[in-house]
């Protein structure tokens, strides 16, 4: 990650896209990519923002944001994208969970 | 976490609060109560899972499942749990940003 880890969100209501994973040990490609996507999605329609984190027993959760579900639809089709889903089914990814859900409220609180 | 990190949820909807946050230096402690927090939360109405991660840099992400917004509400004004929240704010959390939102979809895959 090289942005800020919080996102700057409009208020609600908007989506987001729930991705918790475990990755397996096969690194080949795999950060590239995950940079890429990161790249590739912030230009994508609907995009709002992301919070991602990873920890050194490469279970990560990410969270993106989206303005509606048609955004969401249609990153999960952008050709460049569905490769690299392709590619993490196979190789990088031993488990996932996706959860597409409808941001009602949203708090926030800095020290 | 001393559990399995992929949360075992029923079909949505159901509902998800998506806590994102920095610690500060301030450990004095944050690991007990963290893990008490997790305990208490498997124990209230309502309450589906939770998936949370946080990395070396001290940025985390944890996401909880609830069957309702009553149950987050209850959940919220847990007495034990409103005197941990009051110290997050106070010592442990630099930042944090709090999201509530109903899961529509969901989707799994395993090697």
């Amino acid at each position: 990650m090289t942005s800020l880890p919080f996102a700057q969100l409009p208020a609600p209501p908007y989506y987001s896209v729930i991705f918790s994973s475990q990755r397996t040990a096969h690194d080949e490609g795999y950060g590239e990519t995950a940079d890429r996507m990161l790249a590739l999605a912030a230009t994508q329609p609907g995009y709002l923002g992301v919070e991602s984190v990873r920890d050194a027993d490469g279970f990560g959760i990410t969270v993106s944001y989206w303005a509606d579900l048609a955004s969401i639809a249609n990153w999960k089709a952008q050709a460049e994208h569905r490769q690299a889903q392709d590619i993490g089914k196979q190789l990088w990814y031993q488990h996932y969970e996706l959860r597409i859900a409808r941001v009602e409220r949203a708090y926030a609180k800095s020290a």
